[in-house]
């Protein structure tokens, strides 16, 4: 029941794919809840006839009333934003892709609770134009709390996120950005690393005759460059660590090509993983 | 028109996706083709039954009238059935992945011209179960002759898989493997890698959480070995290249991970050949 929602007035910064899903998932699923969107004014042009924001502004310290504010611009400007925060709320979240610098920035503010957030949903594109209100469904919503003391604002922001059908998981912002670096980052890079290396030995000819096989692999190189120059500045030493393991990996490799033995351990190795990553998901 | 096809009797080696694909095509473009399929007892008794085949054998050199014979097991079976070719044929051709080492076995045969041949083609699962008439439509059809000397030759195949819908390509054996190093076996050889890194440094509580960039990017880590250990093996110092430029690639990314402007150079000249490789697919 809407009645129920732990909060009653949310101010969404950064109407994306993210932040907008999220106001339309706001909108849809604790009705009486009243959103306010904050992006520039071009944006909030765009966003106004779709029906996901009640109110908007262009400065969140404009917004008086919100019990709830949601950081969903690039991870840098989350960082400013979050370290100029003045305007009052219960809690303040974000939602972007690496969480330590964030929720250190977070014990310097006064205004606000600060718990770390990151929805673990995506898609191809990004932009308002994209948003779904069912982007979150199933999906796991990590909470990063700064230790035992915000239990109250975890728990209310628990209970609104499981209303889009996120599942929500809380976890240091250690534990996330090491394990970010593995499940998203790395795949990243490696993706237009790889995407980088191939185009430029084969150019234009050669990608024509290729399959689905580079295509799948090399999905990820489309990304936004904006949104993962933050994550690697902000998230550089485990990154480092993740490419080191799969560069020894590949030079590993690289050196025993011809031995049957090893190729044998690779796909034996790489097959059981990928048995364990798709387990309940086919 | 049946009347028109190249060949009037085909053997099939081997009876898996590809070779099954074949002989369904085969079946459906060129009806009035006699089709032999060649495998071991258990395979042939479970393709019977499909309508795929005219006949079969469990040796090649037991079939006495083909006039083109089609070797689509691993590759170094390939290799071995082709050294002990007696059948005597017009032509004969392969269906694997690396080039080189076929040809070159191809220059010792006496009963058949023959003319390597690759087609570009896959699904996610191999063997007979998966096979498809149409698995060939609309995808490239590399053949690879030896110099100038099998003009009639290439051109009958030519016409044979233009026939299912392939594109027929033509270009040396040493331009194929060069080609496939980096449009396939280095994806390849990159997903298994991934995987395997990933999923030791996460384990199965950590691969839970992963979302659709990991899945996407190691799709093809579940490849069956026993193919690809005879690619590695007979395209060794091709692949090895290729995984030197992008350890290489990596080693530089990883050195520059703080410097927004190395992040926005590999996310610009990814999304470029990204978008190369995808235009006129989507």
């Amino acid at each position: 029941m809407d009645t129920a929602s732990p909060f009653r007035s949310v101010a969404i910064v950064g109407l994306g794919l993210i932040g907008g899903s999220l106001a339309l998932a706001t909108r849809e699923r604790w009705p009486a809840v009243r959103v306010t969107g904050v992006d520039t004014e071009s944006v909030i042009a765009h966003v106004r006839g779709s029906g996901a924001i009640d109110r908007s502004a262009t400065d969140v310290n404009d917004v008086i009333d919100a019990d709830l504010i949601v950081l969903a611009a690039p991870v840098r400007q989350n960082l400013d934003l979050l370290r100029g925060l003045r305007a009052m709320a219960v809690v303040a979240t974000d939602v972007g892709s690496t969480k330590r610098a964030m929720v250190e920035a977070g014990r310097a503010v006064a205004s606000a609770k600060f718990v770390g957030g990151h929805p673990l949903a995506g898609a191809e594109r990004g932009g308002f134009a994209y948003a779904r209100a069912d982007l979150f469904e199933g999906r796991p919503w990590i909470l990063t709390p700064d230790g035992d003391r915000s239990k109250p604002e975890v728990e209310a922001l628990s209970r609104f996120v499981a209303g889009f059908g996120a599942k929500p998981v809380s976890m240091t912002a250690h534990a996330h950005d090491q394990l970010m670096a593995f499940l998203s980052h790395l795949p990243q890079l490696t993706a237009s690393a790889l995407m980088d290396v191939v185009g430029g030995a084969t150019q234009a000819e050669g990608l024509e005759l290729a399959g689905r096989g580079l295509i799948d692999t090399t999905r990820l190189s489309s990304s936004p460059a904006n949104v993962w120059r933050d994550v690697c500045e902000t998230n550089a030493d485990a990154i480092g660590q993740a490419l080191d393991l799969l560069i020894a990996r590949l030079i590993d490799l690289r050196g025993r090509l011809d031995r049957s033995e090893a190729i044998d351990e690779l796909f034996q190795d790489s097959a059981h993983w990928r048995g364990v990553l798709m387990k309940g998901r086919e």
